[in-house]
């Protein structure tokens, strides 16, 4: 019984948001609320429609089910409140079991197929466009919040159905927050600025970040950079398939090591994305997953100096037989503003 | 344990993305993880804080709750996950029980205080000018998606947090659909136009929608629309202390029974907001709770004849000791572009 709406939406197609699965031995079943019959009727493959009138997806899922004699039910236990388990439970009556079920679909979407790395392509194009459009607006005195709401106009207008995270643009002492969701700060006259964004197309997710430093960067300044983008480039250099992700945030970890840095490299490497910004795997220490062809991973490594700078550079990569194509093909040179 | 992040912000003042509290019998805390240690210090207010490192909020409240001897613990069953009560069971070991707290936050964010007032107000003047701005860039051909991106751009730059739900821009016999999200079909060159948007500003949501006409309105076209607006006024003044919501929802459905068009609004007449676009009350047939001062909710009848045309109009208002005070004040005679 799939109740993740972004498992729903890879096995069924259905983009809404209410929608259950059941997959049974010889049959699937799709529930939805009366709003969706429509969009059901035209997005559903692979699956019977059935909706309930008066009842949620769940509740009409809970109704079938209870008329089925299936011993056990596997449920997503990552994605099933205790209350949704409390009325499926009633539903099934005493005697029927419900198993959390193994992570069956996030393995199965950890691998992308054929048809879906053409639109995670479209995405990172699209997101290289918008730091085209980022680096025509950013500038000293800008607000950070009118510059990240400049690149989402320009997603907007290239369709993108939304962005897929809060952008981060935290220029000056706010790029040392990791996650430093643009502000009303204004751009300083000199420093490093954080952008990170990515926008979902055609359902499908993209995820960069550049910094740029604002003024002439002083040595300091440049050298940081520069160990940033070679932790970078040697993460990008240990994906291939074969490898572990752990192995890949290790590349990234021993390179700032060596220049005394990894104490401020506070994050993990990257994650997987495709229907969700985030998926597996986790491209963390020590996680033992292996890269497969097909894959789609961020490499995102990024030292902060709390109170003082930050630096990230991040890609998003396909995993290829030989090694890894990046996917958001923007430069990666320090840009000085 | 309040594990809603919605509810973690009303009671503790924290708005990052991964937080927990425990209100026990002489001491309130809030966990989160390592990340939050800075935001946390600045934003919580009547709770100690505690982070474990290398701790998820709730595993490190779980590891609080174990080392104690509470024999009972009340969880939020709507907002905590099957594996995360699993999580929450383990840690606590045998003999002590886990129930389902009634919806005491629920009912306490129903009733907005005199902190939170103000705030939806700024919120709902701030929808106010994205409507005017709207009126500046919504014309024949210009895409749906465009419109809404120059009413989010405008957000933004007024330093709105996000956009509080993804933004309605349906033109022609796209305003049929109750959520016609903006797409990349362009507004035609003459028929009814649905705009449904709302901020999120400092924290709190504003909803409004007005619905306009493109091209000079057939009589039809006006009738329908007078309909709805009368429908709204009609539940707007049903709405004063001591009336149920549902007999808010009842004037409206009343009204366009009169005019044999109730089987054409499908939806609930509106909805609670103030931290969440959607809180309590639910302002729906048959619902029992009373109305009473300091409460906010939409007031938002439609009628949809599928394939061919809808109106909505929508306000967010105030139940105040006499009536209700309207928050978004925009024009809603027919507006002709």
């Amino acid at each position: 019984m799939v109740t993740h709406l972004a498992n729903v939406r890879y096995l069924s197609g259905f983009s809404g948001t209410a929608g259950v699965v059941i997959v049974a031995a010889s049959e699937s079943i799709f529930f939805t609320d009366g709003r969706y019959r429509q969009q059901a009727r035209e997005e559903v493959r692979g699956a019977r429609i059935r909706i309930r009138p008066g009842k949620s997806a769940l509740a009409a899922a809970a109704e079938w089910l209870g008329k089925r004699s299936y011993q056990a039910v596997g449920i997503e236990a990552a994605h099933l409140t205790v209350a949704e388990r409390s009325l499926l439970g009633a539903a099934l009556g005493r005697g029927r079991k419900l198993v959390a079920a193994p992570p069956i679909l996030d393995e199965l979407r950890m691998v992308k197929d054929s048809g879906e790395i053409p639109l995670i392509r479209s995405s990172c194009r699209l997101g290289d466009e918008l730091f085209r459009r980022l680096l025509q607006v950013l500038r000293p005195k800008v607000r950070e919040s009118e510059v990240a709401g400049e690149i989402e106009f320009a997603a907007r207008k290239a369709g993108a159905d939304q962005m897929a995270f809060p952008t981060i643009i935290a220029g000056g002492a706010r790029s040392a927050l990791p996650h430093g969701r643009a502000s009303l700060a204004s751009i300083p006259g000199k420093g490093f600025v954080v952008s990170d964004f990515g926008v979902i197309l055609a359902g499908y997710c993209s995820d960069m970040t550049r910094t740029v430093h604002v003024g002439r960067p002083p040595v300091a300044a440049r050298d940081l950079y520069e160990a940033v983008r070679e932790a970078q480039q040697a993460a990008l250099e240990a994906v291939r398939p074969g490898k572990s992700v752990g192995e890949v945030d290790q590349a990234a970890r021993n390179l700032l090591q060596r220049r005394s840095l990894a104490k401020f490299f506070t994050h993990s490497t990257g994650h997987g994305l495709g229907l969700e910004i985030h998926e597996s795997p986790r491209v963390a220490a020590g996680q033992k997953e292996q890269l497969v062809p097909g894959m789609v991973i961020t490499v995102e490594p990024g030292v902060y100096m709390p109170g003082r700078c930050g630096v990230r550079i991040e890609d998003t990569v396909l995993v290829t037989n030989s090694g890894c194509e990046i996917l958001t093909a923007s430069p990666k040179e320090l840009i000085a503003l």
